[in-house]
């Protein structure tokens, strides 16, 4: 009844369908991690005037080295005063070069000279500036006035934030970021929290990872819990996320082909469900589906992903198509996973049907995580990537360069031990 | 008066001198990105019990092809029945596989008959089960029980989470993540919002930049706002940050040369200042102490880090000394920035004197932010790595191998047209 699409063609379709939410003004220690809404222009140059790189003494260069009346004071925070040629001034780091003074030179090219009998402060220049401008930051010369520190579309991170300060702005248009609902489905699921399992029961790990998944992007997750394999009651649960005014409903489970699958069917009726099959393993009954009227807090509509049951599937799919959906919403100009290169370090039993992704625990060098099974959630433990295996008879051996999507941080590694490093070398 | 350091030796200092903050209990949805203190055991098996792969018939797989009785439905959640031999049940996926069935037979490779006279459901079995075991999970086949499913010390992403909601693991012991202090120090700083600079003023950045970088690390920040270039009201923030109760104080400017540097006199009042320079380009001044005493709310003392007071250089020391030093206190076992191997796409400059870490855009491919200038904050714009540059005359040629400290998650760049990557041959 569905076309199986491909995952290129179910991310083209999702993120087709979807566009960035609404811009939200952010002060700046709430903006980490967020896109930016808005060109961020300098209205200063930076320094807003020349300024000593070095603490030491403000010197006229052609006066050249030499015992010279240290004039007065030049500290940080205050206004230039203004140098006589014959004369230095003692200068801090980052205090404005007086007036009359090309050059500064630094406190360990020169000697302190004991006071003149009037109580003059003298200092000995042993090694002189260079040349005017020495040790001296011109104004403008970090930031010329009118720059664009930041372009629109630049995601802000700690540095970010340090250039936004400097310039002054000190609130930011940012596009705002999801609000996930999140639900499982299925009769045998019961809370993590369960001390003793019933007959045929186990406990639901997905709504946690996805909700887990979904706030590591940066999105609210809200906790629809679990409905059972009853058409109403998941048709409740859906009309309780629209009511709450999420942008994105996440469902697990109840979408393959048994009579006991819900999900499609209520989205059909409800929305438009775009695909509902994907040519990848795990992850094939991925449905994807967009549900109009006046639900959604943009009053966009409702973006519906019915994953997997199956805790792989479900949190393979959410990487691959969910979550370039989030950075979409979320203003990112590329919102996929981010593909590299690696050199398989183990052979690996290759799908004559459907093209695998598999989990590998590698950088550079890729190393599987152990059997891949979509049950079997200890294959995602640790991985960082997903490698993209074509469909193929066979074995693809150990040596073969393959293709990674990035899932996690590769500098948060805990165990690098585990992950051998490889040096390109082209 | 201060011996210069190296990095790795000022990075081990600083290791040696920290141990792990106290472990604390977490709830689930609490856990992403802390560090596990406790190995987490699986008490059960999974599955539980044998169970469906697919929706389709339980059967006696020596009983072949052909047409059968459908004795019952054997629905996910419930408890097994029990099949008798020359019958089908039908089974959805996760179900408990009845008792006396040994493999499923997938729907699709079924034809529902019309029912018998009596009403009974009827199936063609048209392609039967391979032999026992085809398409059935066996008890214990994903985690066996008295598994270790995550070690202590696992970093916790989201598929950790669904491992430990699927195990029963509603709490775990992760090891606390520090309270981090940011105090900016200078005469001469106003807020971010000051609308119009007055004479020799310049805008405050670190202290947004170095919170930011604190809370990306997990951490709670704690604004100390601005101290003046007064001994008095530095002691007086340090006092305010020993009396909140942080774990880390992190200052930034005043730990230069000059007569106006007050930090390192304070700490060494106050406590052991382990190190006062590095030899690094940008961050010389980097100065770390260990204040004892009541401090800290742990009772173990406040950890001190005197950032150069320059934007490039405090931000780049955070990365290189500070977060390993969170890291650890967070417990990760390898703290320090993971690092790779990164080809320059261009010449770069070196220092005779101090080895150099340079910014760069780059995964593989390593492209320079531009001016590298401590002051200027535009070269850690988009940085996702720290180029560690030897202290050499010349030039560094294009094309030259070299080592790079990887400070942003590389699946976050959102202009992958500016990172050319580099397919890694051995």
């Amino acid at each position: 009844m569905y076309r199986m699409v491909s995952i290129a063609e179910a991310q083209e379709t999702v993120l087709k369908a979807i566009s960035p939410l609404p811009s939200v003004s952010l002060g700046l220690s709430d903006a980490v991690g967020y896109i930016l809404g808005e060109d961020v222009i300098a209205r200063e140059p930076l320094p807003p005037f020349p300024a000593s790189i070095k603490d030491g003494y403000a010197v006229v260069s052609a006066d050249g080295p030499g015992d010279y009346d240290v004039a007065f004071e030049a500290l940080a925070g205050t206004a230039a005063g203004h140098l006589k040629a014959g004369t230095v001034a003692y200068i801090t780091t980052g205090a404005p070069l007086p007036e009359g003074a090309d050059a500064v030179v630094q406190i360990e090219n020169t000697e302190k000279l004991p006071p003149g009998s009037d109580g003059q402060q003298r200092v000995r220049i042993v090694k002189p500036a260079k040349g005017p401008g020495d040790d001296v930051r011109a104004t403008g010369s970090d930031i010329a006035s009118g720059e664009v520190v930041l372009a629109k579309g630049s995601r802000i991170g700690a540095a970010e934030i340090g250039l936004l300060a400097t310039v002054g702005a000190a609130t930011v248009q940012v596009w705002r970021k999801a609000r996930v609902a999140v639900l499982s489905t299925g009769d045998e699921l019961v809370e993590p929290d369960c001390a003793q399992l019933g007959p045929g029961q186990i406990r639901d790990a997905n709504r946690f990872m996805l909700a887990a998944a979904a706030r590591s992007a940066g999105c609210e997750a809200v906790d629809l819990g679990i409905a059972r394999d009853d058409p109403a009651q998941v048709e409740a649960k859906f009309q309780e996320a629209i009511a709450q005014g999420v942008d994105v409903l996440l469902t697990s489970g109840g979408v393959s082909v048994g009579d006991r699958d819900f999900i499609k069917p209520i989205l059909e009726r409800q929305g438009t469900v775009h695909f509902g099959k994907v040519c990848m393993k795990p992850g094939k009954p991925l449905t994807f589906a967009t549900l109009n009227g006046d639900a959604g807090s943009s009053g966009r509509g409702l973006v519906v992903f019915g994953l997997p049951g199956n805790p792989v599937s479900s949190i393979v799919t959410f990487n691959l198509v969910v979550l370039p959906a989030l950075r979409a919403m979320a203003g990112w100009a590329e919102p996929r996973l981010r593909r590299v290169h690696a050199r398989m370090q183990m052979a690996i039993k290759l799908d004559p049907e459907r093209p695998e992704t598999g989990e590998s625990a590698g950088e550079l060098a890729a190393v599987s995580t152990g059997g891949q099974i979509s049950s079997r959630l200890l294959s995602m433990r640790s991985a960082n990537a997903l490698l993209e295996l074509p469909a193929a008879q066979g074995l693809l051996p150990a040596g073969s360069l393959v293709s990674a999507l990035l899932i996690d941080d590769l500098g948060a590694m805990t165990v690098p031990e585990e992950i051998p490093l490889v040096v390109p070398t082209l």
